[in-house]
């Protein structure tokens, strides 16, 4: 589309004056890793923990924004990575609004991370990978996905038949197999606390 | 899409959380009205009242969304409407994260608009029809728009080859062609108020 009649308004309310007002540094906290792996229990408990410590926040889930915002994407690839990239552009307007967004989703290639990565900015973002293995996530199985997978039923599963890159670099690397909730979220809370609190 | 393998999230933190944490009602103000009516410039304003008295707020905007979320979309009926779609979709995610979401938008029809109703819920959603009519805000014409579409230069531009239906029950009409922002700022506050300050 031709942008050249689309003109980026100036609003007299900005990021800062936003963030001031929640008295935090805006940040995306990405998880990603398989299904199963534990990335929505381990957000929605630190977005508890965050709000209990007075920080603003919201928790954005694949399985909540592909029922509303994405519900005519599938399962391909060209949908799976602009099911992300419309997340990212979410998140980035959240940001934009002052929150801490939480966002958990499978994202299993690099360069979807990379998109998220570059609409969102480096220092707005940070990559948690939730690396528990492929066969710990089968076992859980909690939603009976890998089953229906293994069995043909889900064309395309992450992990089964359709692949996932680990990250090279992310700012957190964790396995949930042998850990409580409770001991991951104060060590990503450690990890990131300095980075919500920093000055305006 | 098959939605059969899509599982609702149900978080420990809650709408009602985050509302009660701003001390608001979630609301989304919703801007309609041709080009130039004075729709970016009143939500601004209004969000920068709204600001000082302590709400906390978002602004979405036409022009700002399609650089970002809806960059692909162009300006036919079938991508017009899908760019409100996902605009509705996103200030929904916005009242989940219990903020207040002005949002400016021509949203020329009214099948748009019911879209935007049925997303987000009767009772989340405020019209305010800003209905300058044409001849003044094509004498505006700030961003020379109008200009471009009778000389051709711009295909489907609404109120010159393309259609607005007005609103036919909107909570708010505003003609800005004789009235200054503040004043205006102040008639939609009062008329709103109780809404944003309603008992969680």
């Amino acid at each position: 589309m031709s942008t050249e009649n689309i003109f980026k308004q100036v609003f007299k309310v900005s990021r800062l004056t936003r963030s001031k007002k929640f008295d935090q540094q805006p940040l995306v906290i990405w998880f990603t890793g398989l299904s199963g792996s534990g990335k929505s229990t381990i957000s929605d408990a630190l977005e508890d923990m965050l709000i209990a410590k007075g920080f603003s926040t919201y928790n954005l889930d694949g399985d909540n924004t592909r029922l509303g915002l994405c519900k005519e994407l599938g399962f391909s690839l060209e949908d799976r990575t602009e099911n992300i990239r419309r997340i990212a552009e979410v998140a980035n307007l959240m940001l934009d609004a002052g929150l801490i967004v939480l966002a958990s989703f499978i994202s299993p290639l690099k360069s979807q991370r990379d998109l998220v990565r570059g609409i969102l900015g480096e220092k707005n973002f940070v990559e948690i990978y939730v690396s528990t293995p492929l066969k710990v996530c089968e076992k859980r199985d909690v939603k009976g996905l890998y089953k229906k997978a293994r069995s043909g039923g889900i064309k395309e599963f992450t992990g089964v038949s359709s692949i996932y890159e680990c990250p090279e670099n992310p700012y957190i690397t964790i396995d949930t197999t042998d850990l409580s909730v409770e001991s991951i979220v104060n060590v990503i809370y450690s990890k990131i606390k300095t980075k919500l609190n920093a000055k305006l």
